[in-house]
Formats: structure tokens, C-alpha cells, sequence
């Protein structure tokens, strides 16, 4: 008979971004004369910087021409783009990592969801709480995370870590061993961080409890502060516990581009099993390759004229930061993040929930942001604002919550 | 304790087409004189149609201005592009899809590999056989095939229903009743299809059965006789009975460009439980859609010039096809297919295995084909070559087998 994956039904509501899209479409018909100010989900504004740009006219013109036109990508990705990873994300930072370990994928989303798959269904995993609610969701759909507690919004079988204020946002390792930990680190959405010393603290964890971390970087390129790693390999032992995932969508505004990559070390093992050849069957038998013009696009962000125009990307978005976390700090806001990330995370006045903040914000000063709750409990209380809007849209958006 | 998902262990070899490279290599470098002619992997060689190249250049200049850029696209794709496939893949032909039925991806075979997700794990599972290896592979990752038998290369838990002369390439209703049947017409490997006729009883077969088809309908493009059905939704009740995968890889060449779509209709349900919204839920967590720049050059495949343009696309590889064709018969071989798809299926000479044969015309013809038996167990004894060469390339291959 046939029968659905069950998994699907315990998943409550919708995902976050869906419902807080369908709110501002009410609003929206509601008060066509608003003019709303979207601070909310962390999509890039700025357009694809002009060595982006030129790459990828350049890499269409190859597909116009039999002689230089590409089919079939291989199926890691292709050598061009995966050396120029290799190059300046890994050995420019004394990372030993090789190109036959990095798999180039259409997508930290994706591979975020993805990458469960080649673990056993009894796999317990740890996440920080709150954090993107991509981890949590993909291993319910696969059945680990037990059942869902309404009053707490928890999973019996997920291990969460608390990270807010009280901690300084650095999870504590638990009581409970997991057996897979997810660390987004700069963090989504506290825009808070780690030091590297506190990192290599995570990483002789893992390997003493012979756990595997699966280390999201995608806001690597936010980074500010000299003692957090870009890295989870710049630890000392990582390459035998971590899997490492990257973005193209926050540093090179690829967000609508579609371009990511996956690390997972020959060193990483399980029971004398690679994960890295497990991980190679899964792209090889359920993936096709990311699209030639977009992995050229992707080898433009490495170029001199790539990096020299990105960091400005990069600068702009972060200028917009600080001036969210000092116009919230000015309007008597207790604020967090906004340094290695491009996220300031904030707790709301009066103990609103993070919900009737979003309510109050939207239907006050016509601005988005995102309920601190929709990234886990210890979010409630909370809100995150992102630095993606621009420059003169950030700036309207604060005086309007400065009158409020 | 970390644990793998012990179902990829029980995956025999490796990937068909990567088992193929490697022999290639392998035989490049022994014989680096040797001008090899691949009709092996169903990939194609024209570059992209200029209407698509133009689409591609316009997209990019979108990308390139503030006012124009564009970020994370809509969960189920762009309505320019779900609308033009709406019109011309459906409407056209009395199928009654809606635009949000319709999941734009970045390909069949990711679609074809992850479909199989939102169904429990008991389901059982039906194939043509042979067939394209992915149905059948990414269920063993899912754990629902049961046991391999290396003697019948068939695993316990799997419905094989052949696919050979003796029935000319039909299927037959199995004697046991599948939950989900995967259907792949016109068929990759043996270039073989249905009549519409003979679609509608497995429509009602379905039906009758509650059983789910999964529709890839990659070769649709290629369909050159009227009695063959272009979608299963032009059969009565297909609208509760089936998802239909489709692929812009062969008819438009966009094996490097990464675009598909899948049909969900609203009418398909499981107790109650609609497999629309589970896929839109899946779409949602685990994929971040097509490059937008790519969602452009879909719709220019919709375009008077695209349609006009692809038209010859597709009549110079069946030019191949009926060339190769007749090619094999003039030597000798008993041929099937190549009538509505750009494969050739023949069967092997003196007894020979697929893998046999395989070798004996890499080594003599130095022409690259794909063994039979790679799609299945009753896929050996015969071989595939594909349209997809240049034609120059394919006569050459053909001389070169007529000399044998």
C-alpha cells in the first residue's frame, strides 16, 4: 500500500520565511500606500559586482560556440573553480585541504539539507539554539528528532544549545553526547561568533566524543576580528571530525546566482568508512553539477578584480550593520552581532514575544525583520535584523524605529 | 556513536557513466594516438540556440544593475517560466495543469533521485528494466530495495519489469502490486516507447492499484509519432495518479545549464495527504531554486525563435539517430529505437556481454558506447550509442563499426 514518508506530518507550521512572507502580503493588501522597509531574510540588494558580471557573459559566450560549449560538469564540480577554493579559501590560511575534497553544489541550502542523508537514522543531533532552521528540518523529515513538544517547541530527540545572552552566545557542550553537531558559526541569526580558540575547544570535543561537526561558514566573508577562524581546518584535528559547507550567496551576492561547496576531508571516517566517498556517491547518483556559467562566475569571485570589488560589497552591507546596532542602541535597544556578521540580533523591548515585536515593527514603522522564535525557542525574546537592505533604506528604517 | 546510512554500502560498483570514464581514461592513456568517438553518455555536443544565449545575456545584464537584480527566486520558480511551461507543454495539449503544480528545479535527475523522499519506507518499488540507474539507486540509499543478489544483479525488494524484444520494449503489469511505478518514456536505454493507448492502461492500472507513477518524460522533445503520448496527463485520471519529471537537458541542450521542472497535481493524494504540498514542503527546506539567469533561458526555449531553433536541434540528432540506425543494420545488428528518442539500443554480436562488447568496440572501433547492463539485468546482451555526437563524428563511428 502505498504509503507517505510519516516524517513530513510532525513538521509543524510552515517554514519561517514563507509565513513571514504571507504576512507582509497582508499588510501589503491591506495598506497598499505603506512603504515597507525589508529588513528580514538575509537576501543580498547590491547586483553582481562587474568581474562577476564579465565572467559570466564571457562563460555564456563558450556555450554559443561548439568548440568551447560544456555539457556535463564533472562530477565534483570543475577543476578551475575547485583549485581556485582550494587556493584562497583553504592553503592561503594553511588549511591542508585538497580539491578532491571539495564537492561544488548549487547551494549551502542544499547541502545543509542534503548532507544528513549519510548518516544512520539513530544519529542524534546537537544544534545551536536558536540557529537556521534548515538542520532541524531536514533531519525530521529523515526521521531522528523523536517528537515534537508544542509548549516548548522542542524535539525529544534533538540535543539544543542554548545560545543567548547569558552565555555570550557560545554553546556549551552538552550533557547528553551527540552524535552529529551543527555549528553556523558567524552564526545565523544571532550574527554572533566564536574565537578560534573556542573552536578548537568544539573540534577535541567531536573527536573525543566521536562526533562529527558539520561547520556552516556561509558568513565567512563578514568576519572582522583577527582571533575567529574562516575555517573549521585552521583547528588542529578537524580534518578527521568536520565537514565544512561554504556559500557564494553572502559574500559574492550569489543568493539568486546559486553556488556553494561542500568539504568533507579523506581524513573523516566512520567505522573505516569515508564519508567523503559516501558523499561523492550522493552527488554523483542525486546531483548534476552546479551550471558552467555559474562555477565561472564562481572562479571571477577569486579573481584580484573579484576580491577587490567583493570586499567592498562586503564593507557596504557591514557599514549598514553598524548602523543598525548603533541606531538600535540609541533607541534604548539591547543589541548583539553586527561584527563578524551581517546580522544584529535583538532583544525586544517590553517582553514582547518575537512575534508581536514582528507584528509591532511591520505594522508601526513598516519595517520586516525575522522572529527571533522561528530559529529555535531560545530565540524567543528575540530579533534579527539584516545588513543586506541599502545603505539609504537601513538609515530610513532606523529613524522610523527611533520615532516608534 | 555516529553511525552511516548503511544503505549506501549495499550500492554495487560504482555509477555506470563514472565506470565508463575511467575505462576511457584508462584506454586514452595506453593509446594516446587513438581518435576516440564517444556515443557513450547521453550528453549533448550543439551549442545553445542563439535565442537561448540571447536570453542568457539579457539575464546577466538583469543581474548587473540594482533595479533589475534579482535574489532568491520563488520557491516554485519564476511565474514567467511555470506559465510559459504551463502554455506550451500542457494547455497546448489539453493537459489541465496549474502553474503551481509545477516545481522548477535545477534538473531531472536531481528530481529523479529525491522524488522518492516524500514516500514511506515500505514502499515498494517498480522499474522498467533496463532503465536509467538513478530510480533504482537512490531507493537503495533510501533502504526500500532490500537485498542484493550479485548472481541476478536484482535486489529482493525491487518489481523488475522487463524490457526486451520479445515483448518490443512494453512493459507488462507485474504479477505483484507496486506503490510507486517509475516510468521513463520514451525509454532511456532502449529508445523504445508507448503508445498513448497503451500509457492510459497503466494510468488505470495505477489507479486501480493506488499505486503512484513517477513520470520522467526526459525524451519528450524527440517523440516523432502521433500515437505517443507527449505527457501522462493527456490520459484520462493521470491527474491522481501521477508525477511527471521533465528535463530541459536534451531537448533544449542544457546538460551544462542545470534546468527541470516536476509536476505535482493537486489531485494526487495518499490518505487524505497531498503530495503537492509534501514536495512544495521539501522544495522549500532543501533547495533554494534555479539561477535566475537560467529560469530566463528556460522561457526563451518557449519562444517562437527558441521553438524554431530547437527544432533543428532535435532533427540533426535524429538525423544521427536514422543514421546510426540504419548504419547498424547495413552491418548486421538486430536495432531498436531511435524512432522518438535519440537513443539506440542493439543487441550484442556472437553472444557477447554488454561489458564484452563494450571493450571489443573501445579497443577496435575505439567508439565509446554504454553497456547494456549497466541499465539492468535485463538490459544485458544489448548496448546503447546515442544520437547526441556531431554527425560527421557519428558517420565516422559508424564506418568504423561496419568494418569490424
Amino acid at each position: 500500500m502505498l504509503q507517505i514518508n510519516e516524517n513530513y506530518q510532525k513538521l509543524p507550521g510552515s517554514y519561517l520565511f514563507s509565513t513571514i512572507a504571507k504576512k507582509v502580503a497582508a499588510f501589503t493588501q491591506a495598506n497598499p500606500d505603506k512603504n515597507i522597509i525589508r529588513l528580514g531574510i538575509g537576501d543580498v540588494t547590491l547586483p553582481l559586482a562587474p568581474a562577476i558580471i564579465n565572467a559570466l557573459h564571457a562563460a555564456v559566450e563558450d556555450m554559443a560556440a561548439a568548440e568551447t560549449f560544456r555539457g556535463y560538469a564533472p562530477d565534483l564540480g570543475y577543476d578551475f573553480l575547485r583549485k581556485a577554493i582550494v587556493e584562497n579559501d583553504y592553503k592561503a590560511r594553511n588549511c591542508d585541504i585538497c580539491e578532491d575534497e571539495v564537492f561544488v553544489s548549487d547551494g549551502a541550502k542544499s547541502d545543509s539539507g542534503n548532507i544528513q542523508e549519510i548518516f544512520g537514522p539513530q544519529c542524534k543531533i546537537a544544534v545551536c539554539d536558536p540557529v537556521y532552521p534548515v538542520y532541524v528540518d531536514s533531519n525530521v523529515m529523515a526521521g531522528r528528532t523523536g517528537v515534537y513538544n508544542k509548549e516548548t517547541e522542542m524535539w525529544s530527540n534533538v540535543i539544543y544549545m542554548p545560545c543567548t545572552a547569558e552565555n555570550n552566545f557560545v554553546p556549551e557542550f552538552p550533557k547528553e553526547t551527540p552524535d552529529i553537531i551543527y555549528l553556523c558559526l558567524p552564526n545565523n541569526p544571532t550574527g554572533t561568533t566564536v574565537t578560534k580558540s573556542q573552536l578548537s575547544q568544539w573540534v577535541e570535543y567531536a573527536r573525543k566524543a566521536g562526533a562529527v561537526i558539520i561547520y556552516d561558514a556561509a558568513y565567512e566573508a563578514y568576519i572582522s576580528e583577527d582571533n575567529v577562524a574562516h575555517s573549521i581546518y585552521e583547528c588542529e584535528g578537524a580534518r578527521e571530525c568536520a565537514i565544512e559547507i561554504r556559500s557564494f550567496s553572502k559574500n559574492a551576492g550569489f543568493t539568486g546566482v546559486r553556488l556553494g561547496f561542500t568539504v568533507v576531508p579523506k581524513d573523516l571516517k566512520c567505522n573505516g568508512v569515508s564519508l567523503r566517498d559516501m558523499w561523492a556517491r550522493r552527488h554523483g547518483t542525486k546531483f548534476n553539477g552546479a551550471p558552467y556559467i555559474v562555477q565561472r562566475a564562481g572562479e571571477a569571485v577569486y579573481s584580484t578584480e573579484g576580491k577587490a570589488q567583493l570586499k567592498e560589497q562586503v564593507d557596504y552591507y557591514m557599514k549598514n550593520a553598524s548602523a543598525i546596532k548603533q541606531g538600535l542602541k540609541d533607541a534604548g535597544y539591547t543589541v548583539f552581532g553586527g561584527v563578524n556578521a551581517p546580522y544584529i540580533w535583538l532583544k525586544t523591548p517590553d517582553k514582547m514575544t518575537s512575534w508581536e515585536f514582528f507584528d509591532y515593527l511591520l505594522e508601526n514603522a513598516n519595517v520586516v525583520g525575522t522572529p527571533g522564535s522561528g530559529f529555535g525557542p531560545s530565540g524567543e525574546g528575540y530579533f534579527r535584523l539584516t545588513a543586506f537592505g541599502s545603505y539609504e533604506n537601513t538609515v530610513a528604517a532606523l529613524e522610523r524605529i527611533k520615532k516608534l
